[in-house]
C-alpha cells in the first residue's frame, strides 16, 4: 500500500505505469432515455486536469469537477439534451487536440425500466463461478492477469467460468432454480486468492478468466430466455488493492485511511450493529464502517459524492448492459448508510421493480428488519434504507442449532418457530432471502454429516416459508465442506463434473451416484413444484407452536392451502390433527408434494422420523 | 372448579354461602374531581338485579347494567354532577327499602393527579412480604383466612407483613433504594401456597395476614416522607379460584373457559409472542392469552368492558387511597392487549406522571420494546400499548451467561454489549427496568456461588446503565437460593432477622457477618451515590465494544461524565485509555466512586480482576 499513498502525494509523476493523455472514459457508453438524464463521465489520462475538454456537436458540459489527482476530471452532461447517438470528447491543449473519445448513447432495450426482478416467486441458486464448471480452458489463465490457474491450490484459481455456467443452465433449470446469483465476476487482479472476486480491480470489466463482458451478457440473455434471472453480486464497500483507481487514487478521500494503520489499513471490527446503535462510540463505528474488510480490500468512501455517483452509474450500467434481474450487495451494513440509501434509490428510481438484497449479517429481527425499506425499526433509528430486500440471518443461525438440539421450552423446533415470531417487524416479509448456508458459511451437509433427511428438512423449510429461498451450488448433490477445518476453500469445492478431467459428472443425472440422486431429485421435485405455487410465493403464514419436536405450519391464500409438517424426531410420529382445525376446515384430503400420494386429512397423519411432509390440501 | 360453573348455571340459589340483600358496593368509596367523572358501582347482593336501586339527594343513575348472575348490578353515576359528600344507595322492593349503603365521595389529596412516580432516578427494591420481616405476630394467622402460618413449610406462609417492612424502612433507605415493589399483598385466600399473593381473592382488601388497608396506606406514607415510593404489584391477568367473584361469577365471560378443560381450566402455553406475531395461529394465541397461568388462577377476561372497568377503577382506587408511586403489572403480555392499552390510558389520563412497568418476559429488544408506549416496533404490529415502562428481560437473560462464558466474537462481555445495541428500538430507553434477578428467577448469588465480586460487577452494571435498576431483597447481604433445586421457595427464603426467633438480624449493620457487610456496604455505597447522579438517571450512553473481557462505557451529559469499566478477567488488567479519547477529552482525573480514591486519567488505568470500576470524571 505504500505505492498508493506515495502516488497520491507525488501526483501523477510517480505513477507506476506510463500513461497516455486519455486512458479511459467511464462509463464507456450510456443510454438515452434514462429517468435521470444527468451523466457523470470519469475522464482519466495523464495530467488531464490541466487540459481542456470539449464535446462535439455543440453539446454543453454542465459541470467539470477536478480532484486532487490531475489525472482525473469528472464532467457532467445532460443526456436529455443530446440528440445525436454519438459525440466526441476532445482533450485539447490550446488549439491542439491531444486525444478524442467517441461517446455513444445507445437505445435501451424495450421495457427495460420496467424489468422484472427476483421475487418470492424465485429460488436463487448461488454459484462461485471459479468452482462450478470450466467451460473454456483457454481463459483459465490470462497474460494480463496475475494469478494463473492452479487447481491443486485450495485457494487458487480453478478455472471455472461463465461458459461453464452457460453450459449447465439445463441442470440449474431442471433443479428448479429460477435466479442465479454469481459471486463477483468483475476483474479481480489481486496477486493471489483472487478467485472469490471480492477484491475487484475493474468495475466495468468481467474478469477475463471468467470470460468477457459479452459472455456475461449472453449468460443473462440465456437465463432470461428460460424465464430466469441473473443476479449480480455488487460490492460497494471495498475494491481490491490492485484496482487501477486505487493504484492512482483520484483523491485521498476516495477510500478510508487510518493514520495509525499499516499504510492506511486497519481491519474492520466487524461490529456493524454500531450503524444503528444510538449508544455506539464514534471510534467503534469508525472501525466498523471505515475499517477495511481485509488487507487487500481498501474501504471505499461512499460518502464522497463522486464515488457514490461512480458506484451508482456502474450499477445501472450493468443492469442495462447485461439485462440483470437483481443485485445481491456485499457487506451491506459496512457501507455508509445514508450514501447507500441514495444508491439504492437512484437504481430503483430507474428500475422500480428491480430487487436488491443486502447482506445484512446480523442476528435479530429487530436489527435485520431495520435495513429493509420503510421499516418501523429503521424509523426507530431515524433511518430508511430504501433497500427492498434483506437476508434472514436469524433463521440461518437458528435452523441448524434447532435441528440438532433437544426439544425444550426454547430449544429444538421451538427455536425455528421463535425466529418467525418477530416477522411483524419486517415491512415486506416476502422480500427476505431465506437460506441455510452460503459461500461464507459451514455447509449444511457438513453440519449434518451429509444426511439426506436433514437436507430435506432444511430445504423443505426454506422452500415453503415466507421469502425467497436461496440455495448454494452443490448441496443439491450432497456436497460437504468444513469451513472450520478447511477454511473457505473447503466450502467452495469444485462441482464434480465441471472439469473435463473430473472422474464423474454430477451435472448429468445419469452419472449421479445414488446418494447424489437422492439429494438432487428431492430438490428438483420440490423447487419445480414451488414454481407455480402462488400460495407459497405470497400466501399468508400460520405457524403452530411446535410440540414434541414437530413443527407444523400452513401457507394459505383464498384459493389454496399447503400444510407443512416437519418431524425432527428420531422416530415416526402420529400427529393428531385436531389442533389445526382452523387451518384444516373444509379440507378432507391432500397430496404429499414429494411422493405425489393422496392423503386423507382426518384425525391424524403419520410423519416419518426426521422428515418433512408438504401437503397440498384439497377439498 | 366444579362449584364455579355450577354456581353460574344455577344462579344464586346454589351459592355456597348465605347472602344478604346488599353484600358489597365496589369501589367502597370514591373521590371528587377525577378527570373522568364517570363512576361504575358494582352492587352485589342476593338477587339484587330483581330489586330497584335508587340514589338519595336526587342523584341520577346514568346507566344500569345487569348480567347473567342476578346477584350483581352495575350502576353508573356521574360524580361531576354530585354535589354532596355522601349519598345513599337504596335497594328497594316496591316501596320497601331492603338495604342502604352510604356512599362517600372524598376529597383527593392535594396535587394527587400530578403525583410523581418511579423513574430512572429511582432504585427499586423488590420484597416478597411474607418472607421479609414479621412485624406483627398477631396477624400471622387469621380465623377468616384459610392458610395458617407455618414457617417450617417452604411453600407455607411464614408471617412476614407490612409492619415488618415499615419497621425496616431505615434499612431499605440506608441501602439506597428509593422505591419499594411488594409482590401482591391483596387478600389471597387460597387454601395453600398463598404466600406469593398472585391468586388474589379480594382486590380491595389487604390480606389480613399482611395487615390492614390502613397499614398499607401507612407504609406508603412512611415511604413518601422519606421521598420514596410504593409500587403495587397489580395483577390484571388472573384472580384466585377463591376470589368471591370467581365463586359467584357475574357472568360466564368474566373469565376464560375451556370447554375441553378440567372445569374450564387449561394451562396457558406461555407463548406470549403470539400477541404480536402476525403468523400465530388462533389456537396458540388463545391458549397463550386465555389459558390459565396456573390451576388456581382463573384467567380474567379483560375484554369484557365490565371487567375492564372494574380493574381500572380498582387500580385508580389504590393509587388514590394509598398514595401509590407506581405499578408493576404481572404477566403483562398474557392479557388482552387492547384492553390493557385502555386500562393504562385510563390510569395515566388521571395521573399523567404515574409509571407502570409491565412484566414483559420476552427475549429480544424487538419484542420487548413493542410493548412500550409509542414504540415503532409496536406500530409495526399495529399496536400502541400506552404502557410507559417495560422490563429488560434480554439483559437479564444475557448478563449471567456473559459473566460466566469465555470471551469470543459473540460471547462473554460482548454479549452484554450486544444486548444494548438494539436500544434504538425503545422509544423511552430510560424507562426500562433493569435487573439481574427477581422473585421468579434463580438468585444471582446462587449462580455465582455468593462471590461478592460477581455481585459487584452485576450491581455496578444495572446501577449505571440506562433505565431503572431493580434489586431483590436479600441479595444485598449475599442471600442465595436455587430455583432449580429448591423451587420458588428457595429463591424466597426468609430475610435473616425478620423474625424474632432468628439467630441473627442482618437488618442491623452491626450484626451483619463480614460477608454480608461486604455485599451490603458496596450496595449502599453505590446506590446512595446514584441517588444524586442526573448523569446516570438521564444521561446519554456511550458503549465501547468490549475487548479482552473488559467492557467500558460512559454515561454523560453536558455537565458530568462517568466512566464504567468492568473487568471480567480472572486477572488484573491495565486498560489503555487511548481508545476512549472521544469520551475522555477534557478530563484528566477522576474519582473511584466506591473507594473514593482520586485517579489520574492518563494513558492507562489498572482494573483489578473481576471488578467494576466506576469513575466520576473530573476536569
Amino acid at each position: 500500500m505504500k505505492t498508493i499513498y506515495a502516488a497520491l502525494a507525488l501526483s501523477v509523476a510517480s505513477a507506476a505505469f506510463s500513461q497516455r493523455t486519455l486512458e479511459k472514459v467511464e462509463p464507456a457508453f450510456w443510454w438515452k432515455g434514462m429517468k435521470n438524464p444527468e451523466l457523470q463521465l470519469l475522464v482519466y489520462g495523464k495530467d488531464i486536469a490541466n487540459h481542456e475538454i470539449t464535446l462535439s456537436d455543440g453539446i454543453q458540459i454542465k459541470g467539470v469537477q477536478k480532484v486532487e489527482n490531475p489525472n482525473y476530471v469528472f464532467i457532467t452532461v445532460n443526456t436529455g439534451e443530446i440528440n445525436v447517438p454519438k459525440f466526441s470528447i476532445n482533450i485539447k491543449k490550446g488549439k491542439k487536440n491531444l486525444a478524442s473519445y467517441m461517446y455513444e448513447l445507445k437505445q435501451k432495450e424495450p421495457n427495460s425500466a420496467n424489468r422484472e426482478s427476483f421475487t418470492s416467486k424465485d429460488v436463487m441458486y448461488l454459484i462461485m463461478p471459479d468452482r462450478f464448471a470450466n467451460g473454456d480452458e483457454k481463459n483459465d489463465s490470462k497474460p494480463e492477469l496475475t494469478e494463473k490457474v492452479d487447481r491443486s491450490l485450495p485457494n487458487g484459481r480453478h478455472g471455472g467460468d461463465l461458459r461453464g455456467i452457460i453450459n449447465n443452465l439445463d441442470y440449474i433449470q431442471n433443479l428448479g432454480a429460477t435466479a442465479v446469483w454469481l459471486t463477483p465476476v468483475n476483474e479481480d487482479n489481486e496477486k493471489a486468492y483472487s478467485y472469490h472476486g471480492y477484491a475487484q480491480t475493474d468495475l466495468y470489466t468481467i474478469d477475463a478468466r471468467y470470460g468477457t463482458n459479452e459472455e456475461y451478457k449472453s449468460l443473462s440473455h440465456e437465463l432470461n430466455k428460460r424465464n430466469m434471472k441473473l443476479v449480480m453480486d455488487y460490492v460497494t464497500n471495498h475494491w481490491g488493492t490492485s484496482h487501477w483507481m486505487i493504484k492512482d487514487l483520484p483523491a485521498k478521500d476516495w477510500i478510508h485511511w487510518f493514520k495509525d494503520g499499516d499504510e492506511g489499513f486497519k481491519r474492520s471490527n466487524y461490529k456493524t450493529t454500531t450503524q444503528l446503535d444510538t449508544n455506539a462510540s464514534d471510534i467503534d463505528k469508525k472501525y466498523a464502517l471505515d475499517g477495511w474488510f481485509d488487507k487487500t480490500m481498501p474501504d471505499i468512501n461512499q460518502n464522497n459524492p463522486l464515488v457514490l455517483k461512480y458506484l451508482t452509474q456502474n450499477a445501472i450500467w450493468w443492469i442495462e448492459y447485461a439485462g440483470l434481474g437483481g443485485f445481491r450487495v456485499d457487506t451491506y451494513p459496512y457501507n455508509d448508510k445514508e450514501a447507500m440509501a441514495k444508491w439504492v434509490k437512484a437504481i430503483t428510481d430507474e428500475y422500480p421493480k428491480f430487487n436488491i438484497v443486502g447482506e445484512t449479517w446480523l442476528y435479530t429481527a429487530g436489527q435485520i428488519s431495520a435495513w429493509q425499506k420503510n421499516s418501523k425499526t429503521g424509523e426507530a433509528a431515524g433511518y430508511n434504507s430504501n433497500l427492498p430486500s434483506v437476508m434472514d440471518f436469524m433463521l440461518f443461525t437458528d435452523m441448524p442449532k434447532a435441528f440438532k438440539e433437544k426439544e425444550s421450552w426454547n430449544t429444538g423446533m421451538i427455536k425455528i418457530y421463535d425466529s418467525f415470531t418477530s416477522d411483524f417487524l419486517y415491512p415486506d416479509i416476502n422480500n427476505v432471502l431465506v437460506f441455510f448456508e452460503n459461500h461464507d458459511t459451514e455447509r449444511w451437509n457438513e453440519i449434518f454429516n451429509a444426511d439426506p433427511k436433514a437436507y430435506k428438512m432444511g430445504l423443505a423449510m426454506i422452500s415453503t416459508v415466507r421469502g425467497i429461498p436461496q440455495i448454494y451450488y452443490g448441496s443439491e448433490i450432497g456436497m460437504r465442506g468444513d469451513k472450520n477445518k478447511g477454511g473457505d476453500a473447503d466450502i467452495r469445492r469444485d462441482f464434480p463434473g465441471g472439469w473435463k478431467s473430473d472422474k464423474q459428472n454430477a451435472f448429468n443425472p445419469s452419472e449421479q451416484t445414488a446418494e447424489q440422486k437422492e439429494f438432487f431429485q428431492f430438490t428438483s421435485k420440490l423447487l419445480n413444484w414451488r414454481k407455480g405455487k402462488e400460495v407459497i410465493h405470497n400466501g399468508k403464514t400460520k405457524n403452530y407452536v411446535p410440540q414434541d419436536g414437530i413443527f407444523t405450519y400452513f401457507r394459505y391464500n383464498e384459493k389454496e392451502s399447503v400444510m407443512v409438517i416437519v418431524n425432527n424426531n428420531e422416530k415416526d410420529q402420529t400427529l393428531d390433527l385436531k389442533r389445526f382445525e382452523e387451518s384444516l376446515k373444509g379440507f378432507s384430503k391432500g397430496k404429499d408434494v414429494i411422493s405425489g400420494k393422496e392423503l386423507t386429512i382426518q384425525n391424524s397423519v403419520m410423519v416419518p422420523a426426521k422428515t418433512p411432509l408438504i401437503i397440498e390440501l384439497e377439498k
